[in-house]
């Protein structure tokens, strides 16, 4: 069989496009309506998507007032309760959420995975994050920000609490023997007892083993510690990169570091975040990303945009091209690739900003058949396992997705017609990781 | 009309009765089985209970190994992974979950009820408990338990943080203007910027005020500062008296604390638990209690037995009765009220053991006719406001009260025959509260 693709669904209730929600047809209000939410996880699961991902933040986003007013990504469900909602009206989907190292207890962090895991009979996986907006920090009692050297550190040892604690029990220790009147086999059960540099953790955890072991671990840091801990603990990266050279040069390094810690690199399942817009011809597909763009209103725009050259552009005609720029403090390679793809697509500063104050990553922007024809491309040459799919506007995008894009991958037997087995892990073809005190007896 | 009784339905997945995983017909695996939950809190719904309740824990409890292994409430769901699954199963039924004041961060805490309530249309409570729980601190980072006055005055500053944060924004805050381009008004949204003696909290919240405004503040302490802390926030307390004056007594202290500190004392709701075990006549239903108390196992029983008495019971012959007891350190009162039922019902050793083993406080016995009779005399005389319902068995015990009892109490007119509100509140008829920064203008 040819490598298969593993799809993911990076949601933000209203799409993570800022100005998704003006889009004709949108549902502005599915930040907090479930029944939108409901049926775009059920429209995702009967395309055999593997997870539905949840991203999060644990603040308003640290924006300026004028961009503020104009941004639906301000506030949304919490990820735990909305993937618990959805895990009972869904059978197979994967249900990913995030959840911090830096401003959660490891004890409450395992709970609620497992208890997510347990409601939906092993589809959890856990977005480990650090959380790097330092608004945060403040909402949970500091007052400075946590340094990343620390964090990283930190997030090592609670990755490993966690994973102890959902060790807690053995996969047999519930034997519900009515008759003898033993419920639950206490030489089957341990303590963590777990003291190291950042946290003091007893257990044993009040859960019983999840249906998958351990929900799957995702994260998507791409820093030098970041790629180390994923190499070391992650089982799916969401990766960020903006050319197939990029993504092939992360996918070596990552998969490098997993076999130089003992590490299957099959174990670990890269997925590039990917904007896909979809059309009947290429030239159509541009049309409806720039409409999209357009939305984007002008006032936000121009502030993020100068933001990232590190230069004023309110002085400039908003219609003419980018002129030339005098180097900056500003990130060079941020400019370099804004200039590249505003020179490439001949884009106004208008355009410009509306591209980079909506989402200016990595994009598929074409047929159902281009479209495939990249996805492939990137799975074939080692770009990556597949993709975590971000759409341009809801529900409509999505729908796009599900009834033209997906049919195409399937019909070139690089995605699965059906779900094969039950769990996420299934899905994504990763082993049920053995209990560290209780493994299972030799065969 | 009548005043009417509010019923919750206080659950824990495979009943908080020790011996009711044994009882024929029981399903001994709820604690991780979703579609057990389902059902049962959709008969709940069915029957009109104002709200369906989760109780937790945040650790294994601390038991003797022997009684450990025979107990089924050593590990269950999470609520608010629970919860939220049953608000997608349901329409109309109150959701209250425990969450802890010690334990947590209030921003957690506050995003996660309006994350409830926004997911269920306005069908969240918090249950606000401090956690007494030794065993709890050594999961979370400390060497030794908080102490009870810190406890409680961290829970009162928590519980004002909490609100605050539900308050962020004005309820008309969230515009989504699509030709102005406007989402949220950000002058409608306010930071929190609070610090105070145990929390520091900046604000404002991530998620859109809830519907119900707050979320249904529930309590349970009995204690002086527990009393204190329910008569100036709680909208809800699980009372746990045993005889009717207690009750009465609890009754008139709490609801004048509340007249004290300027409360209306209809806006809160005294529900006590209480144990209701129906049959075709009071004999039967008392045998059927003794079953049931016959399966909690004699080994972990006498262990309860002897710590509640202060003195080893081992040596007694277990079919006799209780013989005088000499004086202990162990709790008077409780030694006394054993003493009272042993002698009442004329229990052995054995008997009694069980009974306090399995479940010996507030209990209904007898036919539907008798058990109205007595819930409507404590409605009544100012006893209560209505019950927190504990099932002796599951799902037996729980559809026995769903089709035996609740039709005796709406023949009565003491009970709702169908819901006449969307929401939590509207079940219990409490005031949705005004928000503090964005009042609604008067009219």
């Amino acid at each position: 069989m040819a490598r298969q693709l593993k799809l993911g669904a990076f949601m933000r209730p209203v799409s993570l496009h800022t100005g998704a929600w003006r889009y004709p047809g949108a549902w502005p209000d599915a930040n907090f309506n479930f029944r939108h939410l409901k049926r775009m996880a059920q429209r995702l699961e009967e395309a055999t998507f593997d997870a539905f991902f949840m991203a999060d933040h644990l603040a308003v986003l640290n924006m300026p007032a004028d961009a503020l007013k104009r941004s639906h990504t301000v506030t949304s469900f919490e990820p735990f309760t909305l993937l618990s909602a959805l895990a009972a009206v869904t059978e197979r989907i994967g249900l990913v959420a995030t959840a911090s190292t830096t401003f959660d207890a490891p004890y409450h962090v395992a709970r609620r995975f497992a208890s997510l895991d347990h409601l939906s009979e092993g589809r959890a996986g856990w977005n480990v994050v650090t959380t790097s907006n330092p608004e945060a920090a403040l909402n949970f009692g500091l007052d400075e920000h946590v340094e990343h050297g620390d964090r990283y550190r930190r997030a090592r040892e609670f990755v490993d609490v966690v994973t102890g604690l959902w060790d807690s029990f053995a996969d047999d220790a519930f034997v519900r023997d009515v008759e003898a009147g033993v419920y639950v086999d206490p030489s089957r059960m341990r303590a963590l007892r777990h003291k190291g540099e950042f946290l003091s953790v007893q257990g044993p955890l009040n859960i019983a083993r999840p249906p998958q072991g351990w929900p799957v671990i995702v994260q998507a840091g791409a820093s030098e510690p970041g790629r180390q801990l994923a190499a070391e603990t992650a089982e799916v990266v969401f990766a960020a990169p903006r050319r197939l050279s990029e993504a092939q040069a992360f996918y070596k390094d990552v998969k490098g570091r997993m076999a130089a810690v003992g590490r299957d690199p099959d174990h670990l399942k890269i997925l590039p975040g990917a904007f896909i817009v979809v059309g009947d011809s290429v030239e159509e597909a541009r049309e409806t990303r720039a409409r999209l763009d357009a939305l984007v209103h002008v006032d936000s725009a121009f502030g993020s945009l100068s933001t990232m050259l590190g230069h004023d552009v309110s002085g400039f005609d908003p219609d003419g091209p980018l002129p030339e720029l005098p180097e900056t403090n500003a990130s060079r390679s941020a400019q370099a690739r804004i200039v590249a793809f505003a020179r490439r697509e001949n884009l106004s500063i208008r355009q410009i900003a509306q591209r980079v104050g909506g989402y200016s990553g990595l994009a598929f922007v074409g047929t159902p058949q281009t479209i495939a024809d990249g996805m492939q491309e990137w799975l074939e040459t080692e770009g990556c396992d597949g993709f975590n799919v971000m759409f341009p506007f809801l529900p409509q995008g999505l729908d796009d997705v599900v009834d033209r894009v997906v049919p195409e991958l399937r019909r070139r037997g690089i995605f699965r017609a059906a779900y094969e087995g039950r769990t996420l892990r299934d899905h994504l073809g990763l082993p049920r990781p053995e209990n560290r005190w209780f493994p299972a007896p030799a065969s």
